[in-house]
């Protein structure tokens, strides 16, 4: 049997007891990169399961998947996912691969931030599609996005926007010399998603995210406890200009906030607000939300 | 602490470490009463945690939260739900009641149907916005879902149905009588929703569903494994007329296949395809899906 298991999104105690127990069965158990750079560390999870890990970067989960899924059709083999198998990204080839070698699947879920989102009090009836944000350079700024956003905002529903993650990088001199010595990690925070995003509106200028009047919520480490779960609401400017610091961990995730909004949803991130006062006043005058 | 505990979708192996690790903590521990009519029996799960559970229905959680939370501020309650505590239901009311009790509270995250439909094959990017179908009656047949599904499908995308349950229902004798009797819980199975869209279609003429032309997925037990997972893709009027008792246990929910319709998910998809002809050829001559 090959698995793909859902580690949820804080450390290893958000596996599920079925997640943890194919594991344990398990001759082999690979762990996706992603997870181990930014969740919690390989060495920290090895020890928790009592099992070695090995490494799996998205490119090898996409092109040597017929190493990866060696011998299951007698032995379990695992691949570890950061979040849900089918939350934010896929692993629709790997399945397909195991399909046609004939190889039986399970996959075993978790929760991913496309549900735990709701952590931040807005509805999930209420948002339209998921969109993703890459990193802008001076060439190339991709905003496809933007449309995805004004679909959703047209029909006044909320948009999660996931934040761009770089691993395996090369600086141009190594990429040049061919040394394979990669980069530290970099993930997108939150002040630069907001002012991507207020650069693409000043670019297409449809009138869809303003920096005084449009609302959104920033999460981190959901599902974390106080320790580590950090939600920041506030206008796209106060977003912008609170301390990078004071979002918390990666992995991010923005929400903008449309103009569906129902008084409960403004209520319950009220708490999360940078301001409660701009938060209410924002929520009643533009978005005419009836607030007492 | 007052603790939200999503229990996951299918039995009591899909809890989260974190998740048992309070209710072994917790002083009293309450079972939304959907939970175990729905999914496992309640002993079934107070054999597992060593604990006894509360039966709490929708309407107690509702307007006995100060019951609930009684004593939260110094011992540990937890209420357990189905899916993930923010999924396809919220529990913002009993939140902001401890909160403005000053007690902490913590939501522990688990997989819900709006992310492990994912499962089907289809990506969740291309899901719009989520819509509820209740049981039509002679004389009510509320249809603003309708518009949903319109403003989905008018951009591409697909529609996530989450079919109607019924508990806690008097019988009109018993109602008249004052009877606290109540009937057997209702669930909606896949052909009565297939019906269900199609009168609607009928109705609105709006061109947005058809019985021959528009591609859906049946979903139940996801992440359930062989023995209790089902996923069935057809036509609408496939789904209509495939045997009720081949779509397994409930719940249940529907997938309306939206146009930006990716040749991948028409590959994946078509593993639980009634008709694999069918599914194909309405994939490429209807939904313009490019296919070899």
């Amino acid at each position: 049997m090959f698995y793909i298991i859902g580690l949820g999104l804080c450390d290893e105690q958000d596996i599920t007891l079925r997640g943890l127990q194919a594991i344990k069965n398990s001759s082999r158990v690979y762990l996706e990169a992603y997870t181990s750079i930014l969740m919690i560390e390989k060495e920290r999870l090895e020890a928790f399961y009592e099992k070695p890990l090995i490494l799996a970067d998205r490119d090898m989960v996409e092109t040597q998947s017929d190493e990866i899924l060696r011998g299951a059709e007698k032995d379990d083999v695992a691949l570890l996912v950061v979040g849900d198998p089918f939350g934010a990204t896929t692993h629709t080839d790997i399945l397909l691969r195991a399909r046609a070698l004939k190889i039986p699947t399970r996959v075993i879920h978790n929760a991913s931030i496309m549900n735990a989102v709701g952590a931040c009090g807005l509805q999930l009836y209420n948002f339209g599609q998921t969109v993703s944000l890459v990193f802008f350079t001076d060439t190339w700024k991709p905003d496809s996005f933007y449309d995805r956003v004004k679909e959703n905002a047209d029909l006044g529903m909320h948009t999660l926007v996931l934040l761009d993650i770089k691993v395996k990088e090369q600086s141009e001199e190594n990429l040049a010399r061919g040394r394979k010595i990669y980069e530290p990690p970099r993930y997108m925070s939150i002040p630069t998603a907001v002012s991507q995003l207020l650069e693409t509106e000043e670019a297409r200028k449809e009138g869809i995210l303003a920096a005084d009047s449009t609302l959104a919520i920033a999460l981190s480490r959901v599902g974390g406890g106080a320790d580590n779960e950090r939600i920041v609401a506030g206008t796209l400017r106060e977003l912008l200009e609170h301390p990078v610091e004071n979002y918390g961990d990666p992995l991010h995730s923005l929400v903008i906030v449309g103009k569906r909004l129902h008084h409960l949803e403004v209520d319950f991130a009220e708490t999360f607000a940078i301001n409660p006062t701009t938060w209410r006043s924002v929520a009643k005058d533009v978005y005419k939300c009836s607030l007492e």
